[in-house]
């Protein structure tokens, strides 16, 4: 229970952030259905997050969790730039996209002052970040706004960095789940641990709540989380059909047809890697591409394919997010399916 | 109950066969304890399998397990086993090796017809096969014997497969496990799924039996894989530092060292992919490599290296095979671990 009483929460249950695929909708129907709502802020600027802010607290009244990404930009390596955007050259050509009006820039912002502020004024239950946690100055104001902090280990030792640094309890992220991988110690994907693995060691290694993520598809998947320790599961990819989330018809027939069963970790998306279902740019390019700008430069020239292909009802350019198993894929209501994974929690 | 009266045991958990770490003594300790014991057979001949056979028949009366390999000898390609010999080359002479009386062949051998004749003789139980199955004729010899026949998938279509083409059950087994991938369908490593993902897909996938491998460290591991529809586990890598097993002291003081955090897949050892403790060579050459001959002939030209690094206290060339949960592996008797394990067995 400890896990309910630090997030405020009746079910141990955090729907995952998942950004360009829901806002609002989703976070406020599993917040009212009892467990964790989640709103991805990484594509949001402040402007945006306001909006949401509104709207999401005029929908619930319950603890939700807003997610952050806090990571350092890079700067812009010029001839890196050049090299990716040669790369996707014969596909600027097949799509009729004029490679000279292609727009350069991040996407996705890290968690800031500006945001911060927006903390003091909304004051949510519950902030979670990934890729690690940002400066101890902004995590400090974080705190003061009396959120509780999560963040995402994908390794024993990423765990015991982020109790050490202040977080109040920590999301096991195992190799099968879908969107970034939150990994902000290595980044030698052999590092990454399955759930099975990966969660015991974890909640034998700190003393801060756990929570499992990756591979969880329904209330067995629940079932079998807790059995490994975990103080409350967070799920992703079975909330991808449901009404409430935004995600496109072209991701949403991806996810029931049998290419599903094929996801891989690709970088050609933003520049870190994330697991998908593999399309024909992951295929052709290789999932993991050493051309692809640092994160999150490389969205910006990949972003004009997206969007002419899936104008077309191609999802050949698109990320099409995934964890490995969307068997609990259902386009039920999110409280509906949140009140089914939960029968996981019942002996 | 299925899966104990299929094989006729007590406990519904495998102990997995694990060549060159383990002969008849772990096999029949576990065998006596209740659970399945594993003889793994690849890297025995016929009169090397009698003798094993004749000691273990003389330990235990219970039923065991027999594990063959199934791949097709692959031709030798001479131009890719001389670029294999150049890649070693700094290595031969930093450990006073002459590469020209290094010996090739192949290490491990396909299950063949002479085999089948031993298992007319002893009758055992069980018989498992890694990737795949052998031909219909060979596999009716089996069968004719008496033996109830076990294989591994590693994607959902692989556990169909092994379905239809006459497997009794079928291991599940997942990214987290140690030692080689039983892939057969495909040699694409990102095809493969951790087992929070794999188990339950299979288990809606097929109507046989489900065993469920990777990262099974400990009865809570056992209750988990059971919460996610298993009929039962397979487990290796606890078993590997019991008194039973033959692993070297430079594997099991590797199991125990901060190093055993880091496994990979690697085919340097054999040609294909197998997970292990990344070692010197691992991170030297990559742990996967193009210049690897075809499995299993790639073992020969690093033997001679593995046998004096490990002549001088070194697992620098030594497959120091490991799920990537070693948290279970114990110095205790195997009945006492399979009792231990067995625990997750009760609600």
């Amino acid at each position: 229970m400890r896990l309910q009483r630090l997030l405020n929460i009746d079910l141990p249950l955090i729907q995952a952030p998942m950004a360009g695929v829901q806002l609002h909708g989703l976070a406020a129907a599993v917040s009212n259905a009892g467990a964790l709502g989640s709103l991805p802020c990484a594509m949001l600027n402040a402007a945006g997050l306001r909006q949401e802010l509104q709207a999401l607290t005029s929908k619930t009244s319950k603890p939700y969790n807003l997610n952050f990404f806090c990571h350092t930009p890079p700067a812009v390596d010029v001839a890196r730039e050049a090299a990716w955007r040669e790369a996707l050259k014969p596909y600027y050509s097949e799509l009729g996209i004029d490679p000279a009006h292609i727009a350069s820039g991040p996407g996705r912002q890290p968690f800031s002052t500006e945001m911060a502020e927006l903390l003091d004024e909304f004051r949510p239950a519950v902030v979670s970040f990934h890729f690690g946690l940002p400066s101890a100055e902004l995590l400090a104001r974080v705190k003061a706004c009396g959120a509780k902090v999560l963040s995402s280990a994908t390794t024993i030792e990423e765990a015991l960095w982020l109790e050490a640094h202040g977080a109040d309890a920590i999301i096991a992220q195992g190799l099968e789940a879908g969107g970034h991988r939150g990994m902000f110690l290595t980044d030698e994907l052999s590092s990454q641990l399955g759930t099975f693995a990966l969660l015991p060691q974890i909640v034998q290694a700190v003393r801060l709540p756990v929570i499992a993520a990756g591979g969880i598809a329904d209330s067995q998947g629940v079932r079998a989380a807790m059995a490994l320790g975990a103080d409350g599961v967070q799920i992703g990819t079975a909330y991808l059909c449901c009404p409430q989330a935004s995600t496109s018809a072209i991701h949403r027939a991806a996810l029931h047809s049998p290419a599903a069963q094929h996801t891989a970790l690709t970088n050609l998306f933003s520049g870190r890697p994330a697991r998908g279902i593999v399309n024909r740019v992951m295929r052709e390019l290789g999932p993991i591409s050493l051309l692809a700008p640092a994160f999150p430069l490389a969205t910006a020239a990949i972003a004009p394919l997206r969007n002419q292909a899936e104008g077309q009802g191609s999802g050949d350019f698109s990320p099409l997010w995934a964890g490995q198993n969307v068997s609990g894929c259902k386009a039920i209501g999110a409280a509906e399916l949140t009140a089914e994974l939960a029968l996981g929690f019942i002996q």
